[in-house]
C-alpha cells in the first residue's frame, strides 16, 4: 500500500519542542522565528527530513506555516484544515490563526514591538514571499533575518534527506530527448536576451532531462536544482550518488547541492530567476556576484505545460489502463456496498488493489480522497483509522484518486449511490454533472484563460443558488505531479488556455453533515476542428482523457439538455467501447449496464 | 431630428491642411505632431471646436488619431474604421495604419531617426498615454516634447468652445444633493489619507454635482475639471457664463478653466489623479509645485457606477417611456417594411419621431445603427445619404440605438425579419438569443467581474464555431454617458459587478456581406434574493431594464432549452403588462401577437 490510516504525529510532543525552539531564539537574539511547511522545492509533498511544521507542531495538511515568537505561536492553515488543526496540535500552546483571512504581515504587526527581529531560514521562503513581507514589516520596523534553521538545531533524530534513485523517463514517451529540450531553453534564453536561467523547481530539471526519482511521495521527482545558459550548458546541483549510472547529456555537469551558492555568486551576465519559487537564499547568493538578475518565469513552465504530442499518447494509455482498474472498483463496490459492511479504508484498499494488479503501478498520484455521507463534503478528507466510516446504504460515497504509472499520471473522481439514494442528492448531483459537461462541450477562441471558462462549470449550481468553494480544475503533469501550473480552470488564472496543456475538470457541491459530490475527468486542451456552418475561427476544446462510467442511477435525466445527453450517452458509448474488452465477462456485463443510454 | 446623414468632411480639403501644419512642425524644429480624436476630457464626444482630426484628416471615427511627420501621415484606427477612413481621407497624403496591431510607439520608431522629436499638446494626451509612450520611445533616443496645439495655430475658421446651458439635475431623481456626495467623496479621501482629487472627467463632475450640460452631442455632459479636497470643498473651473443662475453647494468655488494650472501649481499635500483620464498638462503643472502626486481612480468613478435606488427608479421609468416609442416603431415597421419601400434613413427618422412623441426626449443616446441586410453586419455602422440601403422582404434589420430622458439613458438592440426570412439566419439568431438570455438568467456569487460571466453569452455560439468581435455590455449612465466605466461585460474586464451597476447585455452574430444580428437590453446588477434549496450565498444577478418584444418569428423555439423558453416567455409578459396599457389598440394588439407564448 502506498496509502497509511495511521496518525504520524502525536500532540503531545509538541510543548518541549516549542520550548527548546525558543531557547534557540533567544541565543539568536530572535523575537520571531517562521517555520514553514514547504521545503526549499516549494513543493506539495515534502521528504521527511523537510516535515518540520509537523515535527513542531503536529498538524499534518498539505500547506500551512507557524510563526513562532517568545509568548505566542500562531498556526496559519486555510480552510481545508480549521478542524484537523485542533484535533492535531496542543491548542494551550499554539493559537490556531485563520489564513488568509489573517495574513502574516498583519499578525506579526499586530504582536511584534517595534524593532522587533524574525528569523528565516532563507531556503525555505520564495523570493516574492520575502520581499513582500519586507515591504509590509519594513515600514512598522519589523526585521527579517535569514538564520541557519532553528529547528534543524533541535531536531535531535531527524531524518536524512531523501536518495531516491533517479531514472531516464524514455525519450519515446516524452517525445523530445533531453539535448533537444536543452536546445529549446537555450534559444528562448536568448531571445529574452538573458544569459542564464536559475531553475529551482524539480519538476522542471525532471522534464527538462527526462528523469524521474524518488525523493517524495506520490509525484516521482529529484530534487535538484539547477543553472542552464544560453550555451545549452547545465550546472545540475544533485547528490551524485542518486544518478548511479543514469546517462546524462554531455551539456550536463553534476555538481553537489551546497555548490550552489558559490556558483550563483560568481555568474556573470543577466540571469533569469523566478520569483515565485526560487528560494530567497538563491537571490541573495545571486546579489553578491557580478550578475544582473532579471525576474521571469521558470524557463521550463510553460513548454512542460504544452504537453508533446507523444506524451499525450502516453498518458491516453495510462488513462485507459487506470480505467480499467477503476471500473473493477466501481463493479466491486456496486457488489459489495449496498450490504452495508464496508468501511471507507476498506475501498481505498480495494482501489489500491486494482491499480496494483494492473502490474504498472508506480505510486498513487496522492492520498485517496474516500468520504461516505457527511466524510464527503469535507473537501479534502484523508481517511485515517480515528475517521474510518462505515459506507451505508442511502449514502453518497465520493472516490478521488489517480495512479502514477511510467506513462501517465490520472486522477479522477466519482460519486457513487449506495442502493437507493434522495432526490435531493440526485438533483445536486445532476447540477455537478451539467457543469462537469458544459466544460467538456466547451469550445473558445485563442486567448481565454480558465478563469473565463470557470463560470461555464458553476452556472448549474449558480442558478439553483449554490457553489463550490474550490477551483473548477488544476493543471496535471504526465509521470509527474498530479497538480502542475501555470494552467488552471479557476477565477483567478491568467494564463491563456493552449494545446497539450492537461486539466481537470472536477466541479462539485457540498453539503455540510450531509454529502458530498464532485465529478472529475482530465482533459487536455486540443484544436476544436471544423464543424459544418462554423466561422473558422479555430476554436479551441477538450479533449477527454478520463474514461470511466458516471454514475446514471443519480441523474435526473429531465434536468439535461439534449447535448448533454447526448455528451453523456457518447462518453459512456466509448468508455464501454475502449474498457469493455479488457474486462472479464462479469465486469464486462456490469459495464455494459452502467453505461446504458439514458 | 437629432440625427443628421450628410457627410461633414471633404477629403481635398486634407492636403493643403496637412502642408499647412508641417509648415508649423518645421518652424517649431518638430520631427512629428499628435493628433489625437480626443478633447481634453477625453470622451467619447467631442464639440467642433475639438473635432481636430476630422478637420486635418476627414476621418470622422469615434476613435483613432493621428501621427503627422515630414513625409508621412499616418492615420491610426480600428478594426472597426479600416473601410471609413479609406473614403474619408486622400489616402495619396495620409496612410492609414492599422491599430492596434501596429502601435504608435513601433511606428514612430521605425518612422523617425535617432534624436527625433515630436510634439504633442499636454493637454489632449493622458498621463498613462504619455508615460507609455516616453517609456517606448526614450531608449530609442526619440523626445516627446509638449507643445502648444499646432492644429489650432492653422486652423482659421475654428468654432468656437462649446457654450451648453448647465442645469440641476433634481435631486429626487439622483437620490442624493451634491452637498451628501461632496462630504462622500470627501470621507473617501481622508480614508484614503489624500489631501485632495483632481477631477478631469465631465460625467464625474455632472453626477457629484446633480449637473447636466449640453457641450457635446448625445451626452448632457458640462465640460468642467475639478479639484475637490477631504474638507469637501471643491474649486469647480468653468466657463460662468454656462452656469446662468444655477445653484451650486457652498462649498463650490467656480473657476475659469485657465485658472486650473496656477491651482494646481500651488496645491499642497497629496494629491491624487487619474492617469487613465487626466490629462499630462495637469501632470506636469502638479509637478512644478510642492503637492505630492497619487495616482489613482477618479474618487468619483465608482459611486457614480453604484446608482443609487432613485436613479435605478427613474431610469426605469425612462425604460418604459423609451418601451412605448420602441414598440410604436416595431409595429409601424412590420407594418411597412414587408412592401419593400422603406430605406435605412426612413426607419431612423421614424424611431426618432415615435421617440419625440413621448415629448421627454432630451437627445438620442447616439447615432442610431439601423443595418438592412449586409448592413447590418458592420457592428458600427451609422447610415449617410451616400450608403441608404432599401429595407428588402427576406432580409434581416438590425437597429440599435437609444433615447437620452432627464430620468435616464436607454440602450436597445432589436434584430427584425422583413417577412419570411431563411433558416440559417433564424438558426444564427437564436444562438444569439440564448447567449442573451445566459446573461438575463445568471446568477452568481460577489467578486466575479464581467470577465467571468462574458463567456456565458458566448457559449451557444462558441458551440457552433461562432463568435462576435465585440464585448458583451458596456456600463450605462443615468441621463448620462450611454457608455461609462469601470464596469464591463467583456472577457478584459476586472471590476467585480457590484449591485446598482447597469450594464447592457448585447450578444451578436455578424456574417460578413450578408446580415448581421443584436440583441440587446440593459440590466442592472441586484441581490439574487433567497430561492427554494439554495445555500443563502448571497448571490447577484442582473434586474432588466429593457422592455420591448424579441421577434420570436426568428425564434427556432426547438433549440431553445425550457429554462430558456420561459426566460422569454415570461420577458413577453412583463412587456405586455407593462407597456400594453400605455399603446393605442392597434398598436396594443399587434403588441399582444408579439408577445404570445412560443
Amino acid at each position: 500500500m502506498y496509502q497509511t490510516f495511521k496518525a504520524t504525529t502525536r500532540p503531545g510532543d509538541g510543548p518541549p519542542r516549542l520550548e527548546q525552539l525558543r531557547a534557540q531564539m533567544a541565543a539568536e537574539g530572535l523575537d520571531g522565528f517562521l517555520v514553514p511547511r514547504a521545503d526549499r522545492f516549494q513543493g506539495e509533498y515534502v521528504a521527511p527530513a523537510d516535515e518540520r511544521l509537523a515535527w513542531l507542531t503536529g498538524f499534518t495538511g498539505s500547506a500551512g506555516f507557524a510563526a513562532v515568537l517568545a509568548d505566542i505561536a500562531g498556526v496559519f492553515i486555510d480552510g481545508r484544515y480549521r478542524v484537523q488543526v485542533k484535533s492535531q496540535t496542543d491548542t494551550r500552546v499554539f493559537t490556531p490563526v485563520p489564513w488568509p483571512d489573517t495574513s502574516l504581515e498583519t499578525w506579526l504587526i499586530d504582536a511584534l514591538p517595534l524593532g522587533g527581529v524574525v528569523g528565516f531560514d532563507p531556503w525555505l521562503h520564495t523570493v516574492a514571499e520575502v520581499q513582500r513581507l519586507e515591504k509590509a514589516l519594513g515600514p512598522r520596523q519589523i526585521a527579517l533575518r535569514p538564520v541557519a534553521n532553528l529547528v534543524d538545531a533541535i531536531w535531535q533524530d531527524r531524518p536524512a534527506p531523501p536518495m531516491g534513485k533517479v531514472t531516464r523517463w524514455p525519450d519515446a514517451l516524452a517525445g523530445s530527448s533531453a539535448t533537444e529540450k536543452l536546445s529549446m531553453i537555450a534559444a528562448a534564453l536568448a531571445d529574452a536576451g538573458h544569459d542564464a536561467a536559475l531553475i529551482t523547481q524539480p519538476d522542471s530539471l525532471c522534464w527538462l532531462l527526462n528523469l524521474r526519482g524518488g525523493d517524495v511521495r506520490h509525484t516521482p521527482l529529484v530534487h535538484a536544482m539547477g543553472v542552464v545558459r544560453r550555451s545549452g550548458a547545465l550546472d545540475l546541483f544533485v547528490e551524485s550518488d542518486k544518478l548511479g549510472d543514469v546517462a546524462l547529456p554531455k551539456a550536463v555537469t553534476v555538481l553537489a547541492p551546497d555548490a550552489l551558492e558559490a556558483v550563483l555568486a560568481s555568474e556573470e551576465g543577466r540571469i533569469r530567476i523566478d520569483p515565485a519559487t526560487a528560494p530567497f537564499a538563491a537571490m541573495d547568493a545571486l546579489s553578491a556576484g557580478p550578475s544582473r538578475v532579471v525576474e521571469g518565469p521558470d524557463p521550463c513552465l510553460m513548454p512542460k505545460a504544452l504537453k508533446h504530442p507523444d506524451e499525450i499518447a502516453a498518458t491516453r494509455a495510462a488513462h485507459l489502463r487506470d480505467g480499467v482498474a477503476m471500473v473493477r472498483f466501481l463493479h466491486w463496490f456496486d457488489t459489495k456496498a449496498p450490504q452495508g459492511s464496508l468501511t471507507e479504508i476498506d475501498c481505498v484498499r480495494a482501489l489500491e488493489g486494482f491499480r496494483a494488479e494492473t502490474g504498472a503501478l508506480r505510486e498513487i498520484s496522492f492520498d485517496t480522497i474516500a468520504g461516505a455521507g457527511p466524510n464527503g463534503a469535507i473537501v479534502h478528507y484523508r481517511v485515517t483509522e480515528d475517521t474510518n466510516a462505515p459506507v451505508r446504504p442511502g449514502q453518497l460515497f465520493l472516490i478521488d484518486s489517480g495512479g502514477q504509472y511510467e506513462d501517465g499520471t490520472t486522477d479522477i473522481t466519482r460519486t457513487l449511490p449506495v442502493g437507493a439514494v434522495g432526490d435531493e442528492e440526485r438533483i445536486a448531483f445532476t447540477q455537478v454533472l451539467r457543469g462537469m459537461i458544459a466544460i467538456h462541450l466547451a469550445r473558445w477562441p485563442r486567448g481565454r484563460t480558465g478563469a473565463h471558462l470557470d463560470a461555464l462549470a458553476r452556472a448549474p449550481l449558480w442558478q439553483a443558488g449554490r457553489d463550490y468553494d474550490h477551483g473548477t480544475g488544476h493543471g496535471v503533469g504526465v509521470f509527474l505531479g498530479v497538480h502542475e501550473g501555470p494552467q488552471r480552470l479557476s477565477p483567478i488564472s491568467t494564463v491563456p488556455l493552449e494545446p497539450g496543456m492537461i486539466l481537470s475538470n472536477e466541479p462539485g457541491y457540498y453539503r455540510e453533515g450531509a454529502f458530498g459530490i464532485r465529478i472529475e475527468n482530465l482533459v487536455v486542451v486540443a484544436e476544436a476542428g471544423p464543424i459544418p456552418g462554423d466561422d473558422a475561427r479555430n476554436l479551441l476544446c477538450f479533449d477527454t482523457l478520463t474514461y470511466a462510467p458516471i454514475d446514471t442511477r443519480l441523474i435526473m435525466a429531465d434536468m439535461l439538455s439534449g447535448a448533454e445527453r447526448d455528451w453523456l450517452n457518447g462518453y459512456h458509448g466509448e468508455v464501454l467501447a475502449l474498457l469493455g474488452p479488457e474486462l472479464d465477462s462479469d465486469t464486462a456485463a456490469w459495464l455494459t449496464r452502467a453505461c446504458a443510454p439514458i
